[in-house]
């Protein structure tokens, strides 16, 4: 068995690549240069992820480690926030030298690729859980909020919706996984396992958005939020939900639900004016990137405060998934 | 049953007190202003308490509530740092009215006292957990690190070691409680459930200080970290190691241990060299606060480098607490 601060030295003290990080691991606080950041405000998120009810019993620790980091990503970049650090708190039942090695690798790969340092650890024994939280850097007041849509603003999602939850259903048997194609299994698996923070994507729409968050808890549940957050209404064109190849082996009526309400997407959920809609679209064309996909699936209006309504009026149930 | 969302609106989302907060609880990250930190680092550290692991099954609410908030002041204090901002990762095994009220308001309490503002929590179900990450600012460069210890550094403690120590062994009743004055139980006990963070003494000793850390693991592993850090030895002076009137209610040989290598003490383990002593034994004699006391307990050397030995050479076996 290692001692905690052996675990922290031998699989999380990576050399921090940043000028920003004065003292890393190993004090009792990490100790943070702000001499570059005027004129920005700090942004932080925290997460916590527990096996059993974030994500199954018997996810690979490589998955684990990814998601972790890649779920408060996606807090920052529902923000518009550039990445800059990241604490780690870790419940692990016992000192697995090949799980760590895994979940550190994993870890430090998506840290890599999004230039986020590690500058802070606590690891604990008892049943595995992990909290994340992360911190980055905005211009000030320029922070991506809830509470900014305009009645007549269209309403936009990144990448397609509802591939993780049916991935989960399939792991869980509420779906027949063999009744499906391989590449849609792995796709789906992978959209669970491997979400992929939209950093790119928020760079751009940071720009033109009224609103903002990441769908975490499903469309309309998370919708829901700027709608009260906004003090607004909201009409979803449903025949629009973007979704994957994949999930369309389902059936599109079948695929519907979770898209709506499975959660786990990760995909940013916008509000843009009309007035900056076009200028959007140009831009993300420019852009020519594939994977800077987002589709138009409705528009804010003031009809019923906090309700989703469908385009024949008719009000779509927000309930998605509850902690409590 | 309340949901994620009512749970940290119900019981979290108090106004923040300071204009630093842009954005605080509600969307998806927190949004702080740092306009008028100029010359100033920011300072983060992040502690878990697991129930059964840190503290005991049957703690009251309130307890862990203050012992959560004030272990993580205590790394600030230990790094001299003003307290700024926390976020709180709450995992709960169901959504109990009665301590969620116990909790959060003691919580509250010293986080009013130490004017640090909750910025950002996430609840979730599971068993009985805590993840504080907790932020302060201080002057650039003058944070109170382990690894600043000169050979010829007397070597201090504030307070009295050991209580929280001998508090736990009679609730676990490794001690007899019933051999001690009531008086004795309730302090150690007190000790035990809710420790002081020294913020008041470190933002004197961060003047004088060579090196500096929080005792949680035990004197002799928390000393251990500062000897290998700064590269030295130390001598310790057993007899001088201050004991309170409560822990000497067990005689001093049988008291010893616990103030050794006991853990949770939450006391200050510092260093000042000579030139300075004199300087910050005046300061605290004017200050004339019972408060601030502090024990010379040894001396930093260079026979043995991370090594601790009495006056007569003898090796002190350093083994503490270990988490895993």
């Amino acid at each position: 068995m290692n001692s905690e601060f052996d675990i922290i030295q031998q699989y999380f003290d990576w050399q921090p690549s940043s000028d920003s990080v004065a003292i890393g691991i190993g004090d009792d606080a990490a100790v943070l240069n702000l001499s570059h950041r005027q004129g920005q405000q700090l942004v932080i998120s925290v997460d916590t992820l527990i096996e059993g009810v974030h994500f199954p019993k018997n996810t690979p620790a490589e998955a684990i480690g990814h998601k972790a980091l890649a779920v408060n990503l996606s807090d920052l970049a529902a923000m518009g926030a550039e990445p800059a650090w990241f604490t780690l708190a870790l419940s692990l039942p016992e000192s697995n030298q090949a799980w760590l090695n895994d979940f550190s690798a994993a870890l430090k790969q998506l840290a890599d690729q999004y230039n986020i340092q590690l500058i802070g650890g606590d690891t604990t024994r008892g049943d595995l859980s992990l909290t994340l939280q992360v911190m980055g850097f905005v211009e000030t007041g320029k922070a991506l909020l809830r509470s900014g849509a305009m009645v007549n603003d269209k309403i936009y999602v990144t990448g397609t919706l509802g591939d993780a939850a049916i991935g989960l259903a399939m792991l869980q048997n509420r779906l027949d996984a063999s009744s499906y194609t391989q590449k849609a299994r792995h796709f789906c698996q992978k959209a669970l396992n491997y979400p992929q923070p939209q950093h790119c994507i928020s760079q751009i729409i940071k720009h033109y958005a009224t609103a903002c968050l990441d769908i975490s808890d499903g469309l309309l549940q998370d919708l829901g939020h700027i709608l009260n957050a906004s003090k607004v209404g909201a009409q979803l064109d449903l025949s629009s939900i973007p979704l994957s190849k994949s999930a369309l082996e389902l059936g599109r009526n079948q695929a519907l639900p979770y898209a709506l309400s499975g959660g786990d997407d990760y995909q940013l959920l916008f509000t843009v004016g009309p007035e900056k809609e076009q200028q959007l679209q140009n831009v993300l064309k420019d852009n020519n990137n594939k994977d800077l996909k987002i589709s138009c699936i409705g528009k804010i209006d003031d009809k019923n405060e906090g309700k989703i309504t469908d385009y024949l009026g008719h009000v779509i149930n927000t309930a998605g998934y509850q902690h409590f």
